[in-house]
């Protein structure tokens, strides 16, 4: 293991870390807060550990996979870290361990909190908590690799390990470049989106909001969430842009460069839109009998399904009220969460179909041997190693989720409150059932239950093995 | 599709069931019990269907997977619609979705029932309930070919699709001499534990707990099941049987050929051995505040923990009381199972091993490309075909599970009953948690759901791919 580069690259993160806690500082100082030090104590020790970073030498420049993958492992537990202390120190959070919960919380995009009542905090801490998801949604690696000039070999094993999904990091050959335009399209919807919400609601909630939703986080700064607004303008433009930014961002980029036709051919924005709207229409039907009125409910059902599926996180109404077969829909949609290659989580559209296509091909050919078929993927072919890595992954996903549950389970809370509770941290959702609804938070946890949450986000955030690595002894041994 | 042999094959299981259920049949009259034409009418309808199947000529007598596959697959579902006729024509379950789900229960050795009060119903009907179980135990395919004499090139393809996990057939090169291997080992051991059971409960209770047993089933014909003789001698017997035809029965075979080292060297039954001796003890220290005695809640965590573990099902405790910490160990054990080449459900210990021995793999090979590892299971390497086929089948698992979840949610039951009835379904286990917990039972369900928790049940037994490719369209497409 090469640690004194992997130092240097967390000392770059850390700096980056200080420059964007000088937003909520700012924000504090025209607020008249006076919890500055919450954010200038974090500064300066970053600041300083940068600068102790820039003091090692390093002569071996090479960066291999078990680097990259390390560094992305330590990458969200460290900033969690730092993130945490503007928390602790304002004394919005003073228990460490929920501090620690609501920074991964943030920095992972999942957007599942323990406070109580977000309407009574600082605004300057506010807008940090919708700063980190803005953050974490794009990958801090992807903001660091546009920003800072990388070796190139350095950066593609940082991408590989950071990548949402099978196919990110294809748009160009070049990783630098790719990730400025991946940066350049994620600016201009949140551009657009905060303007666009601007015409109906304040700018603080308009700048909290979009970033919440650029992230597919779901922060919100009102207890009962977009509900707050009971505004069908506000619920339209959020659900439009939940959806795009569940989009794969590969999609945006062929539309950016002219090529619509194939942008539209993708099978996996297909795939992604029938699941969407099935559910929406299924969840519309069967909520009929709670609204009276097919408009109502598909107004909430446009908006869960898109909530949800994005892995947001935000509610325009109590869903845990819903019949429990358009809950069980909502939790299928966490399971799938949306497309490979953008700021949500979940298992991913893409494997989904990688993973079906493939059985089906087994299922043929047990019924007709003697036919040979060819099975592909966005016109690539599904080789054996591509789907027996969705396969694996789908697999370590359910184990992560059972185990994590496992863990979780020694607080005693109930079946269904400790299942979502993971569910919806492992794919970065927020929101789950029961004691973790749309309407409670995840405070009641103990200290080791919210550990082992925000451990199971991060795994989550990460697609799972950069995590299983990072914990792997062999990691360590030998070099 | 050769469907005239299909038909021909089918209609020897006829006669097989028209056969055993002139064993209800005689317990009915032994009893006085004046519902003989209960038994008689099934038993001259599976006649006449069989001696209508012999007039069929057939010339083709070649038999291909998909005619194995399709066999298996109608055959658990026509002997579970056959054995359901004496529930509805005695009246003890008039209706026809109740009494084909208490049917399917049997033959899947699932063991859920419908039946409120046990111990209010005929003595030949529970004998009926049991005799399904330890018949569905073995598998009836194997049971036919024991007994009558198929073509090799046949008999293949039947037991590949009935194969209770990756490692049945490889007793002996001759599939009908290997069944009749496994058919003695699993007499004997009825017996034995008949014998057993005789020294403290009655005759009639011996016979249904053994056969009960055996199958792994879990049928009781007490409401309270084995809590109702609240005696260490039978739980420790029960617990010691239930545990035993949990293994894989290779290991009996290398045992009584005297091969002993080879038998005990068995990868499988250390790991299956391994997990459910962690299981006890964690339930066990969990559940201490409870029992307030470690010799107490050892006795309920182990007979719970085995009964779980085998599938079986039985209950000597209400363990829907423990901690939530107890209540999911068992249902990982629930998701996990018992060894392949045993009477038992769920995953199967050896798909997990090879789960994990795969992911280790390739981690090893993240973090060090150049160093290449051979993994192996049971002294044979894990092709990537075999650990393809392990992953393939574990995510089969959870998305068949979870669609069940949401089919049977239209009846709106909550969240804990729908999740824990569709996974003791897939699994073959019995009784779940809360409105299906060990008090209780699945007769609250609709006919719908009933059916669809009938068919998940069967999904299960037959190792999900031969329904799955028996409801494929292909199937009946192309010939």
């Amino acid at each position: 293991m090469n640690y004194k580069l992997i130092f240097k690259t967390l000392g770059k993160l850390l700096l980056l870390e200080a420059i964007l806690l000088t937003i909520p500082l700012i924000a504090s100082i025209l607020n008249k807060e006076n919890i500055y030090h919450a954010y200038l104590i974090p500064i300066i020790i970053l600041l300083a550990i940068f600068f102790l970073t820039t003091l090692i030498k390093s002569t071996n420049n090479k960066f291999y996979p078990k680097e990259g993958f390390f560094v992305v492992g330590l990458t969200w537990i460290v900033l969690s870290l730092f993130g945490s202390l503007p928390f602790i120190i304002s004394q919005t959070i003073p228990n460490f361990f929920s501090a620690f919960f609501e920074a991964a919380s943030g920095f992972t995009t999942t957007g599942a909190t323990i406070i109580d009542d977000v309407e009574a905090i600082y605004k300057s801490i506010l807008l940090w908590r919708s700063l980190m998801v803005w953050i974490g949604g794009m990958g801090v690696l992807v903001f660091v690799i546009a920003i800072l000039p990388q070796t190139s070999s350095r950066s593609i094993y940082l991408i590989k390990a950071e990548s949402t999904g099978p196919s990110v990091g294809k748009l160009t050959s070049k990783t630098t470049l790719s990730a400025r335009i991946l940066y350049l399209i994620y600016i201009s919807l949140t551009v657009i989106l905060f303007l666009l919400l601007l015409i109906k609601i304040p700018f603080f909630d308009s700048i909290n909001y979009a970033l919440s939703t650029a992230g597919t986080g779901g922060f919100a700064i009102h207890n009962n969430s977009i509900a707050h607004y009971n505004s069908t303008y506000v619920e339209i433009v959020i659900t439009i842009f939940m959806i795009l930014f569940g989009i794969n961002f590969n999609v945006f980029y062929l539309i950016l460069i002219g090529n619509i036709r194939k942008a539209l051919k993708s099978e996996e924005l297909k795939v992604y839109l029938l699941i969407l709207f099935s559910a929406i229409i299924l969840i519309a039907i069967n909520t009929l009998t709670l609204y009276n009125n097919i408009f109502t409910s598909l107004r909430y059902s446009a908006f869960q399904s898109a909530s949800i599926m994005s892995t947001s996180g935000f509610s325009s109404t109590n869903f845990d009220m819903w019949p429990e077969f358009s809950k069980w829909i909502l939790i299928i949609l966490m399971f799938i969460g949306s497309s490979a290659g953008s700021t949500a989580g979940g298992i991913k559209v893409s494997r989904i179909i990688i993973y079906f296509k493939s059985v089906l091909k087994e299922i043929k050919y047990t019924i007709h041997p003697k036919q040979v078929s060819i099975i592909t993927f966005e016109d690539k072919p599904i080789t054996e190693s591509v789907s027996k890595g969705a396969f694996s992954y789908i697999t370590a996903y359910f184990i992560i989720l059972i185990l994590g549950i496992l863990l979780i389970s020694v607080d005693n809370y109930d079946f269904t409150t400790n299942f979502t509770a993971a569910l919806s941290s492992i794919s970065n959702v927020g929101p789950g059932f029961n004691l973790v609804g749309p309407l409670n938070n995840y405070s009641m946890f103990s200290s080791f239950s919210k550990t082992i949450l925000a451990l199971i986000m991060i795994t989550g955030r990460l697609e799972l093995f950069p995590i299983l690595i990072f914990l792997s002894p062999k990691l360590y041994t030998n070099h």
